[in-house]
Formats: C-alpha cells, structure tokens, sequence
C-alpha cells in the first residue's frame, strides 16, 4: 500500500452502535435522579430499567457518537463506512436499517447471543441539553477482531470517538485501526467525547493523542480536562505541539481550527436550540466531509457549523435537510 | 351495575397495539411502491421487510389510533385505561413504557411465543401527509378473551378504532366489549379509521353503527364511504338518524358535530402542518376528553381541534406540549 493511494471511502467511523431513547423532561427530574447535567454516564442494565421508568413517552432514533458523526457526513456526500456492534434483536435492526438507508457501508456482523443492543437514555431539557446514561449492551462485544483491515487500509481517515476507551476490548480496537491507518498511510481522527470521559481515561489519551492522532475533535472543556489546562488560550497552545489538527468547539462561540501556527476561527451558524444531541458529532461530520474533498480549514469549520446548526434545531442527532447544495456553496 | 355509576376511567380505549416507524420521504417514493397515499395498507412480514429496506433512516414512536387517542387524552387530563396486544420484545416494552408514561393504565398481557410487536411503516411526503403500512403482527392476538370485563365496566366510554374489524378475532372483541359496556349502563364509541376500511368492511360497520355506537367519529370521507351518499349533507342526515353524536372532521375546514337535530360547527384551530399522522385520533382524544367531563358539544370540538393542531405540528401523533391549561381555558 503506497502513501496517498486513492481511497474507497473518505471516512471510516468506528464506535458504539447505539440506539437513543430521546424524551424531553422537566429539569427537575435530572436533579431528581442525581444525573450530572448535560454529561454521558455509563449504567448497567438494572439502571436502564430503573430510569426508563421515570422517562417520559420518547422516540428512538438510531445514535451513537461516531455513527452519528458518518451518517451525517454521508448525508453531505462523503463516502462513508461505519464499524460497530449491534445484536441481532428489533433495536438491531432499526439501527442497521437507519445507518445504511443514510448511505453509509456497515459490514460489522451483529452479535448472536450476547447482550442486546445498546441504547442510551437522553434526557432533553427545556434548554435544549442531554443528559445520556448509556447501557453498552453488544457494544462490549467490539474488539480487535471487529476491525475490518480492509475497510480501514481503504478510508482516506478513521475517525473515532473516545467512548471507545471505556472499555478494553474497545480501546484495544482503536489501537489496531489507527495501526492499520497509519501503515496504509491514512490518517487518524479522534474526538474526545465527554469530559468525563477525558477525565477517565486522561493518560491514555494524552499517549494517543501524541503519538497516533493526525485531527483532533474537542470542546473547550474536554480539551481543558485533557491538557489540565487553566484557559483555553493554554489547552490551544499545547493541542497545536501534539497533533497536526485540531478543531476546538464553543458551542454558540463558534470554533477554532489549529494545524501548526495557523489559526481559523470559525463562527457558529444561526440555529434555533431544541435538543443540542449530536453537535459535535455533526461538526466533525462537516468538517472532515470538507477535509477529505481537499477543502481548506475556514471551509471545513464552516461546513462543520453549519451540519451543526442543522441538527441541534430538531429532536435526533442526524440530518432531516439535505445539506448538499448547501455544502456545494460554501466558498 | 347501575346506569351511571361514578366511573374509575374516563376513556378506554381498544386497538391495535403498534409502534410506528416514521420517515420523511419524496413523493416519488410513494409512487414507485405504488402506494395508496394518506390511507393505510395491511401488510405481511415479508412486504414490510422490503418496504422498510426502501425507507429513509426513520424514528421510532409508540403508535396505534385508538392508542394515540388514549395517550392524547391522558395528557389533557382525562382518566384512561388501553386494552390492545404487543409482544414481549424490544417494540413490544417500548409501547408499553411509551403508555404507562403517558398516564394510561395498561393491563393487558405481552403476547409470549408469537408474532412480534405489530409495526406501521409511515411515508410522510412533504405536503405531510402519512401514507401507512401495518404489519399486524402481535395484534391478531386481541381477542375476546383479552377484553378485561372489569375495565369495561369501569369506563365511561369504551372507544374502539375501526381497524379492529381487519381481524376476526378482532372484531369479535370489539362486539364484546360494546356489549359489556351497554350492560353496566356505559357509552360507546368508534372511529371509522379509514376510507379503505370502510369499504373493506361496509356491511358490518353499518350494523354496528346503527345498533352499537353511541359516539361515532368520521372524517367526510369516511362516512360518505359508509353511507355511499353523493354529498355529504346526505350522508350528514344518515348519520344522524343512526347514532346519538356524530363528530366529522374535515381537515381545516374544521368538524361538524350533530346530536339529534342540533348541529354545531367546529373551526380548526391553527396548525402548522408538519404530519398529519394522528390528527383524527387526537380530534377523537380531546372531544372525548372534554365529553367525558361535563361539557358541551361546541367545547368537545373545540378541545378536538386544539389537540389535532398540535399533534399535526410536529412529527409523531401525541402531544409533546402540556395543553391541560389550553383545554381548562375552554368556556
């Protein structure tokens, strides 16, 4: 495999196959069942019974961080791959049909029993907010086995969601494909997640964000919790010396793209909030789109704010406009 | 029993207990399937396969008619109870978390061993209106033995969803339970569903109209198919002689609902048309509501309509706003 070999797909996701459970509910029942406010929790499954009581009547909706990010991007016109574990059961299949009626190529085998599919519990505040309690289900039958070489040697980049480092099989999946990327002269893309998430696993990525990620994804506060930084300008300084690019997320404030000493900001795109689920995943999802059709920084940043308006507007984390003439515009 | 005995329940509704899976689609879709657009097709396990592999990513909602009807009244204050069949999987704990959560009791058992939980395939073309696939599956289990006696009793209007007279068994729980109602002194209630299933059923459903219904619910269309009259001031004048209250809604022309030779005339109330899915069973859930408490023919309409505007505005067929202080607010 020569460097630069032209690729099948522009982006490979690999994450957790997850189906959401959305349901707006009264702040008062986030303090209620002690949740920490807008962050994702990881429970078992006498939790998610325990919770899914207390919920309002809700919908699903096929989720998961990185899937949401390629069925997005796929919805913008990247070629799109996708590797995850669902179980052979009803929410399987829902999540199967969603991910490849969005275009998006999905060759993992379902789990045959195992766990069930996983899901997780959103509960959507009247200020647009998540709170996401996470039951793993099948996704903890993803490991190194489950990576696909030959999708992975064929994506232009591999994106990949830290979630992933919650569980060892998962984390030690991402090792492999980021192996397998870089030796096939791919690259390598991650974002951080969840601040907690960062925080649990903070040495971990501090190792793989040195020494294997090309693009990295992040908010503030993850990128803060990630570097132990004091202010942004610091967490900035010391992101741009570890990978080749970053893209920092600010909510409302827009985004900031770093590759060496160059520095795009990028404002956000006018959105109405409803449920902000899937905002980073869709900027990411714009972002690389552009990145890998050879678009510059300022464009890739657009495009991901503008896939990120889109979302946030609605209950889901995925497209319900076709953004492509939009994305075709962009300078 | 005596006529008139304080009732536990306000409503009770009867149906086919289904989860919809909704996805917005181009007309061309519709066309290509050869669909009935706006009206709703029985289907098997194999056609809903295929259908769904041509279907767009999609969400998952608790649906049903009489259901929705039931979820619709609850939030606006109603007591209610649902007697329908789902199975014991994933779809099937999803409706029945989905009603519980909405307020209404629930007691009929999961079907074990059987058919799966009955889903709707719903095509929303951009005009929003719902083109509708129904695999029955766990439904034909609903039969007379599944009509709780003791809740019937217990119901002030047992109201029951025309798409029962689809299955036999169906439709033999349907005359029971009309029958256990009559008994303990209590109303009796039906939509007609659907043109389709008029004419599929025509005979039995002008049987039962004319001696089991106390309470009948058409759109214009329906009831000109029930009574095959040209116009429908003549199939107005039908209705009338064969039942105590008529309500007919004819989309934003508003309902006209007649009791005897009072006739009043209903506005639609103001809606930005998203889905119409669930328009009619909402009418049907605030009519019923406000029925059932007391109050007048003019002010069952109008809380028919406000229910309906809302469910039309947004995709799904249960409210996602609180309107107990709208429907209170009602002279």
């Amino acid at each position: 495999m020569t460097q630069g070999t032209p690729a099948r797909f522009d982006i490979l996701g690999i994450g957790n196959a997850i189906v959401d459970v959305v349901a707006p509910v009264a702040e008062s029942l986030v303090s209620r069942l002690a949740m920490r406010k807008g962050s994702m929790t990881l429970i078992d499954a006498d939790a998610a019974e325990r919770i899914y009581a207390e919920m309002p009547p809700g919908q699903e909706v096929s989720g998961g961080s990185a899937a949401n990010t390629c069925a997005v991007a796929a919805g913008l016109g990247a070629r799109v791959a996708y590797l995850g574990r669902v179980a052979q059961d009803q929410l399987g299949a829902v999540f199967r049909h969603d991910i490849a009626a969005a275009g998006v190529h999905f060759p993992t085998p379902p789990l045959v029993g195992g766990a069930p599919t996983a899901r997780c519990l959103i509960l959507v505040t009247p200020d647009g907010q998540r709170t996401m309690n996470t039951f793993l289900g099948a996704c903890v039958a993803f490991g190194e086995a489950e990576v696909d070489a030959e999708v992975v040697r064929d994506a232009a980049v591999t994106y990949m969601e830290g979630y992933l480092f919650d569980e060892p099989a998962a984390q030690a999946a991402f090792r492999r494909a980021a192996a397998l990327a870089h030796a096939a002269g791919r690259q390598v893309a991650l974002t951080l997640s969840d601040t907690f998430c960062v925080d649990r696993h903070r040495a971990a990525f501090r190792a793989l964000v040195r020494e294997d990620i090309d693009i990295l994804f992040a908010n503030e506060g993850e990128l803060a919790s990630l570097y132990e930084a004091n202010d942004l300008e610091d967490a900035l300084a010391a992101v741009a010396r570890e990978v080749g690019i970053a893209a920092v997320t600010m909510s409302e404030a827009g985004s900031i793209v770093l590759r060496g000493t160059e520095r795009v900001a990028v404002a956000a795109a006018p959105a109405q909030v409803v449920d902000t689920t899937g905002a980073g995943d869709a900027y990411a999802a714009g972002f690389l789109a552009a990145y890998t059709a050879g678009r510059g920084l300022a464009a890739c940043g657009r495009l991901g704010s503008l896939a990120a308006a889109e979302v946030i507007g609605h209950y889901g984390a995925r497209l319900t406009r076709d953004l492509r003439a939009a994305a075709a515009a962009l300078d």
